[in-house]
């Protein structure tokens, strides 16, 4: 089979990638080519039995996806987006890249369906972005999206088309809302979300890290390698399972701070601990007070999605995949 | 105050174009100016005091919306649209009316609001057809929006972004999910929810009807009066009590069919009940099974959108508003 993944230079279509690379396929169908394509060229990466095709291309272009699919992939993983604080920041990228782009990339589907019969799996990558406050404690299945940002607009309309092209039979959709990602590789950035990771990842590699919020804080997480779980799962689960709702919550690990904090503490000790410095500022208190704390993610669960075990799983998770080892 | 309703040769846009020249005012504000457009130019209507202008034009190019705005309307009422049998079978003509039609009023209205300040309220009639099936019995302020079909998706995505670009302040959204509207005036149309008006409409004029479905099927209604009411209201509520959810399922009369036909009985008495004739039609039901049944409209009754106060107000509202006097 022929998979492409769309957004193949960001975070988690890197790492998914090179799972698909390292499995070689997606449930028992033999991946026989990869298509890795993102506005900034992805990285080349040895396929060894699975051929690998690398492009640059932007899908804020109509013309782009048409020409993604003239090979006709099985599976189309859609992860291009840019993030949150971009969308809302610059209004008019944000749409023209995350829905527009989504859009252009399901008429492309959806002309090649009514060509030739095409009909691939398109995995979505939501996001929690598409709740917004007031939110009970723990979010059901069945509860109401109100996005509070264009980012988390934007995918719910993604959401919604996805649903209305799967419906009408054009292709075979699944949105996956992913958790906050934790421990997030790489350099601190100045997403609000940003300390959840940092003060894991910071003190795992010996340096200091601020805590801008109450250790109480509860949030949602997935590590990388549960997100890339998810995707490979949303690429071979029987659609035929999940009926019209197309879009749903993944599993994750609800934590507080604190339990982040514990958790670190039994992995590296006191003195990684130590290098957490508490200085609360308000303004991100303020955001992070709107965003979900759990999630009672029943259809996703039914459907087999895995999430990470526990917190120490996430965090030894990540010194596994990404991590130089402490002190080694 | 000058108004622009948008859509105004249809059925509600031309009951409220009426209601606003009859009343002369939105809550306390004068009307000076009515502006009626249309894909088929509305009626030239007797306006008194209230200067009306009258004109055709598509919404679905996006130069419509730049002209239908160049005088600066107070309040947009965007009622235009395609309804759900079309929107199904034309996919194309449903996403181009539909969404892009509304999204290209709501970039207009920014582009002016980023040029020189303007701020309309603008009321945006949306439908229970955002809401799909499995439904609980009643159905929350907080229930999900997964609509079933692409009528639907385009009122989700066009409450998605009104609410967005209200957030962001280019505009005073607010959007109204009308009941189904009973009885609807004029000739029996191919809808499938066409019945719940024809029953009535056509017994009280003398005429047979046709009654597809058993007695105790259930759905939410409001009479067009009503549904004018709520545009009126919308057009006049204070937005800051609404918060970020800007839009909000209307309050109505839940009632079965024999609701419906024991207020005709009370109103026209059993002659007229002898009219509707029992031809029970599996695909109708099929297709009425999935449909809600009722609502808690807390937030729209909190904010004081008025329903009809039962059944039998409804069929007075249609005598005393469109039906000649019965045996009259
Ligand atoms: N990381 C998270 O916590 C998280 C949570 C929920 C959802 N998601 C979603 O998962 C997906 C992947 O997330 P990530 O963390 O790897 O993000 P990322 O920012 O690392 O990757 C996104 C990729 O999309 C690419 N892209 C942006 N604009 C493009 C365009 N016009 N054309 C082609 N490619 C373009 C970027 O270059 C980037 O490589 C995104 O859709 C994101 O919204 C991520
Ligand atoms: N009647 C109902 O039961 C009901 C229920 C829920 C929501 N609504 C919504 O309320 C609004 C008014 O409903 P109605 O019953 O009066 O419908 P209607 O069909 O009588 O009126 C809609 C009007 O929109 C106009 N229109 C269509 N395409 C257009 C275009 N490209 N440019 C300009 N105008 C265009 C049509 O010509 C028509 O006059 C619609 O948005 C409808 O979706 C109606």
């Amino acid at each position: 089979m022929h998979c492409l993944i769309i957004g193949a230079a960001g975070m988690l279509g890197d790492g998914l990638a090179k799972r698909l690379i390292r499995e070689g396929k997606v449930g028992t169908r033999k991946i026989a080519k990869l298509s890795l394509f993102d506005i900034i060229e992805p990285k080349k990466l040895e396929g060894g039995d699975v051929e690998i095709a690398t492009g640059a291309t932007d899908i804020a272009d109509p013309a782009a996806a048409v020409a993604l699919i003239e090979a006709r992939p099985d599976v189309i993983f859609h992860l291009a987006a840019i993030v949150s604080g971009e969308a809302e920041r610059d209004f008019d990228k944000g749409y023209s890249i995350n829905l527009d782009g989504t859009r252009y990339l399901f008429e492309a589907v959806r002309a090649a369906h009514e060509k030739d019969g095409y009909f691939p799996r398109i995995v979505f990558t939501s996001s929690l972005a598409v709740f917004g406050s007031p939110l009970p404690e723990v979010i059901s299945d069945d509860f109401i999206i109100t996005p509070r940002s264009s980012y988390g607009t934007q995918k719910a309309i993604g959401e919604l088309l996805l649903a209305d092209y799967s419906r009408k039979g054009f292709f075979d959709g699944i949105g996956i809302r992913l958790p906050t990602i934790c421990i997030r590789p790489g350099k601190p950035n100045a997403a609000a979300s940003g300390f959840f990771s940092s003060i894991l990842r910071e003190p795992l590699a010996g340096q200091a890290a601020v805590l801008p919020v109450d250790t109480s804080v509860r949030h949602w997480f997935a590590s990388p390698r549960a997100a890339i779980g998810f995707m490979v799962h949303a690429a071979m689960v029987d659609t035929s399972l999940i009926g019209e709702r197309r879009n749903m919550t993944m599993p994750g690990v609800s934590a507080t701070v604190s339990d982040e904090i514990e958790a670190l503490r039994k992995i590296a000790g006191d003195e990684a601990v130590a290098l957490i410095n508490h200085q609360p500022d308000p303004a991100i208190e303020a955001i992070i007070s709107t965003w979900p704390q759990a999630f009672d993610a029943k259809r996703a669960l039914d459907l087999g999605f895995e999430a990470d075990s526990s917190f120490e799983a996430i965090i030894e998770a990540y010194l596994e995949d990404y991590a130089p080892k402490i002190g080694g």
